[in-house]
């Protein structure tokens, strides 16, 4: 009967770690990036640029992932909100990252849809964006 | 007899799975960052500019980090490849990371220890960092 209970209580506390942890994955996905490529997406702020963060987070993001299957381990958007550096301006507005396996299945994918990438730019900026590949060596 | 033996699967199987969480946080920390602060300092990469990464690694970031306590939810490290964009120079050779829950108690850390991290700057670098503050969107 003890047992029993234990059981119980081992199996209630498993499957909700298992629910937590997937809840988490649908969120913002709480992975290890260590040995990960990044694709950075830098958009400079300047006088006179705008930037649409609902369009990027709604419509932009999800497009461009949806183009990178298995090879994206996750995706993360932030938005600047100041330079760390006393007395300079903002560097960039926001910045779309792309956490991948492996940089060739990631050209590879994007090579197709570049034209379609590029053409949907303009709906929610008018800046063009500075991108650094990068290896997460911690 | 099979209750036992279910348990003690059970129980080996969350064990291992604590374990490795716990190893993996060691090493370069798997947690959602959405709704974090980020402090992105970005090494501009240009002709002559040097960088040791390996001081970086050992010893400048692990000191920084270090002032921060327990408002540094997880910092990592990149290093950069290459530029997005084609026939664009890379834009930046290393990049620190830190994910903060507070920019003020950051601020709070950094400034009695500004003059000794600037200090260590001419160890591994000889250029002059942009800095972005940031808020993790998704």
């Amino acid at each position: 009967m003890k047992f029993r209970l234990i059981l119980s209580f081992l199996l209630l506390a498993s499957s909700f770690t298992a629910f937590s942890q997937e809840r988490q994955k649908g969120n913002n996905s709480a992975v290890a990036e260590k040995g990960l490529i990044k694709v950075s997406v830098l958009y400079p702020f300047a006088e006179g640029k705008t930037f649409n963060m609902e369009y990027y987070e709604t419509k932009h993001m999800p497009m461009v992932a949806g183009f990178l299957g298995s090879n994206l381990v996750k995706y993360t958007i932030e938005k600047g909100l100041a330079s760390g550096v006393p007395n300079q301006p903002l560097p960039y507005m926001a910045i779309g990252i792309f956490y991948i396996k492996s940089l060739a299945e990631y050209q590879a994918a994007i090579a197709p849809n570049i034209a379609a990438i590029r053409a949907d730019f303009a709906n929610y900026t008018n800046v063009a964006p500075v991108i650094l590949v990068s290896e997460v060596v911690r």
